[in-house]
């Protein structure tokens, strides 16, 4: 039997390693420091409790943790897999970029342990996304991570170094959360001079998928618009220097604190989007 | 019978002045000083030549000139119309901010002319664009611009202040040309760290719209990506302050002049981009 540990029983962790352990894995992770909700989360997952040090003799760990989290655990981690005899294959699936995922695998692989860098794209698996996320693995040891889809994961190998699964997970956020953050900046600046009829009746005319894709993305994001801001300052490391994403991105990481701000405060900015999207609520009350 | 007076026969004026001699109005711009190809498309599209003091005794003048253009040839109409007793009403229809609307219907007013604001939005009447683009009127004197649907023009009024029609032209061009140019930085960015097949994959499983969009977005924008520069410059200038929408499109702006420069040096990006829609083309020679 494969054991599999992972980092830590959050949305995403649990819900692989339900479908894991579902599929005959046995699960580990460690819960004594974890919250009640936490607990129970994992129990119901059947993802095993185990000491830090029984991390270390699972064959493969998934690092699946909140971005800023990925390398302080990897650095916590690291004297236990020295101290290791079997070293486990430690993935790294955070939305972290390919210049932070490099410090993770220097830590990792200076304790002789093999590395692989890893992207979740999609929703955890569940009701809203039955059939999963998928799992992108690079590096030179993803080839071994094959075996994932015998337990129930979408695997798709990259014939790419450590950082592209990285890079990739970056590119896919940054455009669809880019794509939602500039449409948003734009049709608010154009509903605060009276343009944004007209600017719905275009769109409805030429722009019809992207209205349609707007009018779920753009309720949907404010409220996560604080959580996308770190996210963005994080993209904007890609590939620094080659293009002026550094500053696009950091145009959009404020742009994110500007939303997220404004709805602590008057809310003219969501009264936009919503007046955008619904312009006749407000005309019929 | 109407006279309706075009700054100039461009690509975009020579063929809504067509659309409206077509439909029996006068046509007139002045030819003296243009070049043996616009004065063939004037004649082909039945505009008269006129003088430039003539031009003042037009009913409507329509202003369709390259950007920046728009405030020098208001500069040098204004003696003109202040000397002209009959004054026509002067409509702005470039892609300009607000700030340089502003500018340009100060210029205007101050010689007594009545001034409206305009967006055209879509391709020239032809082949491409049947039933042709899109008329924005703003202002106080939007309402007697409604009689150009008599001439065959497609009109819209917006029931807003002067600068509201150039902002929804800044905001539509800005969304559109802003998804093409931040999409095609992302995925020249994976592509050059080897992402690009991972990349292709999932938009192909969950971004369809938006990579059918791009395969024809991202090749036509290359050639024109000098241009766009000065048109994301002039976008940085709306709502300035209100948020970060300026730093955001001073970057596209940046993105636009790297793309275009590279364009006359090793052509990596635009190589990227073309094996990023066509990956097989490479491998089959």
């Amino acid at each position: 039997m494969t054991t599999i540990a992972i980092a830590a029983p959050g949305a995403m962790g649990a819900a692989i390693g339900a479908v894991l352990a579902q599929h005959g894995a046995r699960v580990i992770t460690p819960l004594s420091q974890r919250s009640a909700q936490s607990q129970q989360r994992a129990q119901q997952a059947n993802i095993v409790d185990c000491s830090a040090e029984a991390l270390c003799e699972a064959d493969i760990i998934l690092s699946i943790l909140p971005p800023e989290s990925a390398l302080s655990w990897a650095q916590q981690m690291a004297p236990l897999l020295q101290a290791a005899v079997h070293k486990p294959l430690y993935v790294d699936c955070n939305a972290i970029s390919p210049e932070t995922l490099k410090q993770v695998a220097q830590v990792i692989e200076s304790t002789g342990t093999p590395f692989a860098d890893a992207a979740i794209i999609g929703l955890p698996p569940g009701e809203q996304n039955p059939t999963g996320p998928r799992f992108w693995f690079a590096g030179p040891h993803a080839g071994k991570l094959a075996q994932l889809s015998d337990y129930g994961l979408r695997i798709r190998l990259m014939n790419a170094q450590n950082g592209a699964a990285s890079a990739l997970k970056m590119a896919y956020a940054g455009i669809n959360k880019g794509i939602t953050l500039l449409t948003s900046a734009m049709l608010i600046n154009a509903s605060r001079v009276g343009a944004a009829e007209a600017l719905r009746e275009e769109m409805q005319e030429s722009q019809q998928a992207l209205l349609k894709r707007m009018e779920k993305a753009a309720p949907d994001m404010l409220p996560k618009a604080w959580r996308w801001a770190a996210e963005m300052d994080e993209i904007a490391t890609l590939n620094q220097g080659e293009l002026a994403t550094d500053q696009l991105y950091r145009a959009l990481g404020e742009i994110c604190r500007q939303l997220a701000d404004n709805r602590q405060h008057d809310q003219q900015f969501s009264a936009l989007l919503a007046d955008f999207f619904q312009p006749d609520a407000d005309k019929a009350g």
